[in-house]
């Protein structure tokens, strides 16, 4: 038995989704709203944070695919679209779209539980990576910054290279801010200076 | 029709091989490789360079799963996995192992291709973002190394921020070589030398 999960079943047909709803139920005591109506997706989901968004859509053209997964949110939560027919094009703008699992003519009812699982560990792989790339962008930005910072200071007072690293890092301390933000504010200010 | 692909079947099961074989072929005329000997798999994968890996194992134990997913190779090539059944540890196991599908019970001719496609889809996708954050990563390195050298160069000659990166660069021109691999070595040098 998994987890109690949050889900969001997009479904316009009615039977189709409350086999949906079945198939999710045999799985688990899972919290299963359903929505048929695509206006306001986006922000309906933003809204309920569900722990996996599951989209069906029996013959997607390429604008309503593309409208649906990103709708979901398919960055911040677990997105598993299924479709009865797909090619080469559709497939790869649902992956490229970010979506966690796009299964073709998959809907049925044993195979959802396995689907959605590998959905969300899917998610959690590449949310992983992605936060791993965020933060080694962010330390490379911060260190150019506090070099450009570091070389203004050095330029500006006459002191050497630790001297404005010391003086960086002191009047952080003494502001309670990140050496970062100070190099950051530093910067900006001596734009507007000269 | 899909591109012309060579694909390696890893299936220990006759029957089950021409199944998946005549699925494949009534995708595209490609070049079809069937391995049902799984000693020496990594390495006949890897002499082969296929373009996909497709592994059938009706029922694996977490083991087996993870062995097969590895020596697959889903690192440098799309992988798609197909079992009878699982559970979410072994789901987990799989996508964390970096198999770029996987499919529960799903192994029925239409479906393949399909399969294949969103496998190839997500490992160009995983691929592009693992080599932005390998790149982001040695600028990173890069610059933490270029950053030590400079100081050193600074201490030794009592030479300014500007004098040191100069020295560095007129190093590297002359001996063509990049200037963070200048400074690695002079980094080395002078642990090794004080």
């Amino acid at each position: 038995m998994m987890e109690r999960l949050s889900i969001i079943v997009v479904e316009r047909d009615r039977d189709r989704a409350i086999r949906i709803v079945d198939g999710l139920r045999a799985s688990g005591d899972h919290q299963i709203t359903v929505i048929a109506e695509e206006t306001g997706l986006a922000r309906r989901i933003a809204q309920a944070q569900p722990d996996i968004v599951l989209i069906d859509v029996a013959d997607p053209s390429r604008d309503v695919l593309e409208e649906l997964a990103l709708a979901s949110g398919p960055l911040d939560r677990p997105v598993a679209m299924f479709v009865d027919r797909s090619d080469e094009q559709l497939t790869r703008t649902a992956i490229e779209a970010g979506v966690s699992a796009y299964v073709v003519d998959g809907l049925q009812r044993d195979r959802i539980k396995p689907i959605l699982d590998a959905a969300i560990a899917r998610f959690h792989l590449f949310h992983k990576m992605r936060a791993e790339l965020a933060a080694t962008k962010a330390a490379l930005e911060e260190r150019k910054i506090i070099d450009r910072a570091k070389a203004i200071l050095m330029k500006a007072r006459g002191i050497d290279e630790e001297a404005a690293y010391a003086l960086l890092r002191k009047t952080a301390m003494d502001q309670k801010r990140r050496v970062a933000d100070i190099a950051q504010q530093l910067v900006m200010a001596a734009g507007l200076l000269t």
